[in-house]
């Protein structure tokens, strides 16, 4: 069965290309609000998206690659690695989103300090909407991989 | 290929077991350490592993019941509504892991407010690891889901 998001194809570097373009956006957001520092969550949603922007990115290059020079990635070892590099990308960047999300929540919602104090609590709501996006699709990719993956070894005879 | 973890045998079995037993562990550890209802996170925690906990133990009941009576759970239809609940289900609870992580790292290091305060976060931090744990079990049953579906729709002739 042939499925959007493969390695070495249009739609394959469409999302690579979109993973890196909302984790950029995601950093910018956050690292324009200010100090991030002091909160660790918020650090480490910056330090996770860039992990995702340069992976993301270095991925997009190689499907650019493969379609100009019309070459397949679509062989087994590649697909694994690709999936492994998903999956820990894709776990560290939920993680990321979901932890600066609790602190927002918690900011916003139970403490009421974004009415109260100066915190730009706007720009942290833009930086982990960005984060969200950005992770669904590369989680859309992990299981794209995951899907290949598993017709590979369903399939002895490719 | 075989692997461990399918629905309807022993491992598949234990894997459900493990994932509403970490769960329910999660929500004594959450419930134990008092008041979490100020906390919308602790809240979201609690009624996520909640509702892991339900759908793990139907899931468990389902697979003694094909044990016993040497059902087959193993076909197209099955295995797709246990791939989308495992799907939904572990997702929320990683989400809810996560941002309860996320404050707890805010008040044990960023503010180090445990010192200082009587927040009860020991049981804090126990209800989240069992989260953690709780998450991971129900993720690797969602792969193994994937896995079969994928060599479903693999092996047309199956």
């Amino acid at each position: 069965m042939k499925i959007l998001g493969r390695p070495g194809t249009v739609s394959g570097l469409m999302m690579r290309t979109g993973q890196f373009g909302f984790a950029a956006a995601s950093i910018s957001a956050m690292l324009s609000s200010g100090d991030t520092s002091k909160f660790t969550a918020f650090s480490y949603l910056v330090a996770s998206m860039g992990f995702q922007v340069l992976y993301s990115f270095a991925l997009a290059c190689l499907d650019a690659y493969a379609l100009k020079k019309n070459r397949d990635l679509q062989n087994p070892v590649s697909v694994s690695f690709f999936a492994i590099g998903d999956w820990v990308t894709s776990m560290l960047s939920l993680a990321a989103a979901c932890s600066s999300a609790g602190i927002i929540v918690l900011y916003l919602h139970d403490f009421e300090l974004c009415n109260r104090s100066h915190l730009p609590c706007l720009m942290y709501e833009i930086s982990v909407i960005f984060a969200f996006i950005a992770w669904g699709l590369l989680f859309m990719s992990f299981q794209v991989m995951l899907w290949i993956l598993a017709s590979f070894s369903n399939n002895p005879h490719l």
